[in-house]
């Protein structure tokens, strides 16, 4: 076997047992949590941020936020209310469980009721990595164009929900709407769908009723 | 050292390696490359097919292009009249030089004037690998946001050009761009900055002026 092949089984088996700790971890404090994957500039920050101003009050919201480099959004998580960690990955191109599992010991986990993961802006390398989450969340964006499922379809078939970020921008953009439909459901029959726009605030309800009940289940109330 | 350092630094070295194959052979057919990345759908393909409908009867374009799966792009590419290989990395998130030289051999470099290779979309894998081409471009987009270069500097810091498409959305999105150029001016000071629009055409002009340009000073004429 190839050193690196033989590398990278290594590091997915030595994440997947992280994740396994993470996932105990969460369970034990009956901690929703779901792991939010995107491109840059989907909007992942901002679906996050918009989700926090329904729940305000109702629910106490911890993130563990990465990136290459910044902790642009994690300050602009923390001046919100959330309690947010930065996770910095140095280059990195994903997060991986060990990194969740350092920020979750910096968080009050006892003092939350869900745990919102934001990964590197990428929608190829952090499709491989089990963080230990409850929920894999994949939001798509108007402009990036109604292709991405085909040309990015790994990431399209392990998800457990899909938010369509921008819709407020359809007038202005040729985005077939069927055809971005027709590929996510070749790779992911019945994909539970989101279309929002967080700007004119379309579509935030349904996404935060599916997100809220889920805290509930978790919660066993 | 760790294993995975060690493969890491390998691979790197194996691809300067044939990434400066790559470039020699270029040379030798005095072909004026171009190494294009931006984020999934910041329109590397609508900028390449603009370009050329610019370009069309004066010159001959080859393109490689990147993709996890999916023809897509090299279709439409070949619809219009450019020499187009489809690379398909079946997961991988970049391009490498080795992938490059494989799709070199499928073009007819004597007959060219240009070649276009069209990365995977993704801010951060492809800025660590060569591939042999003249000059790196990176696209940004302005549904994107503005705090992109502070978030991926990586590859705002490597480049040669930038292009910022979808200029023609800035009424309909905030966006910063004094905030967005001082992030690229840190990074890469004086960088040649082309703002475009493919749907306008606005900017198109001086870009394929540059391109144009390059294309005859590696000819020699």
């Amino acid at each position: 076997m190839p050193d690196h092949i033989k590398v990278s089984e290594n590091i997915l088996s030595f994440n997947d047992e992280i994740a396994k700790i993470n996932r105990k971890l969460l369970d034990e404090y009956k901690l929703f949590s779901i792991n939010i994957m995107a491109s840059p500039g989907a909007g992942k920050t901002s679906a996050i941020l918009k989700t926090f101003e329904q729940i305000t009050g109702k629910f106490k919201l911890g993130m563990v936020d990465g990136d290459l480099a910044s902790s642009i959004d994690a300050d602009k998580a923390n001046q919100s209310g959330i309690s947010a960690v930065q996770i910095n990955t140095g280059g990195g191109c994903h997060l991986d469980a060990k990194m969740v599992n350092d920020a979750l010991k910096k968080l009050p986990l006892g003092a939350l009721d869900a745990l919102v993961v934001e990964n590197v802006g990428n929608l190829v390398c952090p499709a491989n990595f089990d963080l230990g989450t409850d929920k894999n969340i994949l939001i798509a964006s108007i402009p990036e164009g109604d292709d991405k499922p085909y040309k990015y379809p790994g990431i399209y078939r392990g998800v457990d929900a899909l938010i369509i970020n921008k819709v407020d921008l359809l007038p202005y953009i040729e985005f077939d709407l069927n055809y971005f439909k027709k590929g996510v459901e070749i790779l992911n029959p019945g994909l539970v769908t989101f279309p929002i726009s967080c700007v004119s605030g379309e579509g935030i309800a349904d996404w935060v009723k599916w997100f809220t009940e889920h805290i509930f289940a978790k919660k066993g109330t």
